[in-house]
């Protein structure tokens, strides 16, 4: 395995992003505050270019190609938003850029990715691998594969959002961070190490695909079915290698929560903080509200919310009841 | 009629809330951008304390009061946000408050009414008179009514945040502001004329009830009947002494948007910016896709985002096709 990211890479990471990627709101509400028991403060990386985080880390790895390398272009596989993310840095930077994406992905996302001018090559993600697509096509075409979270300079990127969180709000007694791939959790684990080493750090994965959890109890990297759940930017089957290795190192521990969980959240953001945020960004709050340690009551308490990015009909019908 | 509020009051008011009202993001939208043909910038109100801009003239009227008005109380009557503005701001400033609503407005700006610890009465708005109703009650009980729009600490109070976004962003080429009372709209155009003179001011009503347009028109206050329309934050009758000295004096048009055009501009604002945003608070957005003028195209234009206080199954109900 390569070398793990530090925080010296999440710094020069900030620099490369600086002026392209938006420095999101930190948001709070004092009536969430009041139903969960403790001060609560909200990275929005849902306002974020792409509507998510990960438009940092892949902007921060296109930023470090060589010119040969952004001649041949940019592959990815993605479930959406890291392809939305990829497609817009190659755009931003003049990179020719092809994805593969899952054909039951979001109307939106599929669009968006259009959008930006990407190449969009289709897969059925319960048949198919996509990393044996992404690699036979970048092989193909000698692309440069970029990965949506297993890779040093992708996480290196994630981390930018709590670093700024840290900057804006001090330090904090506890983060919660959803978990996917493990992108965001182990760049903000880089983050917080370094500029708040006492927070306790949770990861928040769906309930119905917590493979992470069960990573973590047996030592290794366990994989799973690709988990049926509400929050499509967490159906990963396995962390990767280097996910695995930080995250194991310095998190606090692994949390879950339900699609219904998830939906109570996603209202509750849009009630009262009067934002739209996809499944997968209200994993964080979830279990905030769900299970809170008693120890965090009346504490000031972060939440990263991932991403916005849901088919607006979607929105509507999730909440309808 | 009193002296009319300038920029000094804008800037004083500023000083007031300044540490209390939330300095509210500026958002951008390039997919928005590319639909509608200019460079938007929107200054997010909906993310401004109970939701709205109100928060900032209620507090700044509120927060003038001598110690024997405090100790009488505050009576309010509003449809909605400046209910909530004033019961916010007198707990805050620890003033007991009294709001008199009407009785059809959303449940979800009732419920936090009463939630910040204000007593509420409702009335009819239909076949009651609100001014009456306050006036009544303020005078029963010795407290002071501080009207939603009709008040020079309120419209100076307002103007903060077109001062705020001018300060952010630099001079615009234009400014389109949510028009009910003319409070919003009146602050607005202190801050453009004192920080950006050139910047051409629209004020955007509801279709149905246009009654700014036709005073400005024909140069007097014109009275219509309490409009039908979703935008439930601007169904006013008609402007008030004040916010029409100031709007006839300073604004460049008035235009309108109706309900089926709000409904898109919400849909809009969901789907590109992820937020949240009550009918009145896409007026801006509705009027610049709408009736942009030509040699506005490709140019920076502002609009301020007014609210975002909208039942979530009401807005899930509105959005649904």
């Amino acid at each position: 395995m390569a070398a793990l990211p530090t925080y010296a890479d999440v710094e020069a990471a900030a620099g490369r992003i600086a002026g392209v990627a938006h420095r999101t709101p930190v948001l709070r509400s004092r009536l969430i505050d009041e139903q969960v028991g403790a001060e609560l403060v909200f990275k929005c990386e849902n306002l974020q270019r792409i509507g998510a985080f990960k438009f940092r880390g892949a902007y921060n790895a296109l930023s470090k190609f060589t010119p040969e390398q952004r001649r041949a272009g940019v592959a990815a596989f993605s479930s959406g938003n890291h392809a939305q993310a990829v497609a817009l840095s190659a755009r931003l930077l003049g990179i020719p850029a092809t994805i593969v994406m899952p054909i039951d992905s979001p109307a939106s996302k599929l669009a968006a990715t259009k959008g930006y001018g990407a190449e969009v090559i289709t897969y059925n993600r319960y048949t198919e691998s996509r990393e044996d697509l992404g690699r036979a096509l970048a092989e193909e075409r000698g692309m440069t594969l970029i990965p949506p979270y297993d890779h040093h300079d992708v996480i290196a990127g994630q981390g930018t959002a709590a670093k700024e969180l840290f900057e804006e709000v001090g330090p904090l007694e506890a983060l919660f961070t959803p978990l996917g791939g493990g992108g965001l959790l182990s760049g903000t684990l880089l983050a917080a190490r370094a500029l708040s080493p006492e927070t306790r750090v949770y990861g928040v994965e769906p309930a119905a695909g917590d493979d992470a959890r069960q990573s973590l109890e047996r030592g290794e990297i366990v994989r799973i079915e690709t988990p049926v759940t509400i929050a499509d930017g967490a159906q990963t089957q396995y962390l990767a290698d280097q996910t695995f290795a930080i995250i194991r190192r310095d998190v606090t521990g692994i949390l879950t929560a339900t699609d219904a969980e998830l939906v109570d959240a996603m209202r509750l953001i849009a009630t009262y903080m009067k934002l739209v945020v996809e499944p997968t960004g209200a994993l964080g709050l979830a279990a905030v509200r769900n299970a809170l340690p008693d120890d965090l009551r009346g504490k000031r308490v972060g939440v990263i919310i991932s991403g916005g990015n849901v088919g607006i009909d979607r929105f509507a019908q999730l909440l309808a009841r």
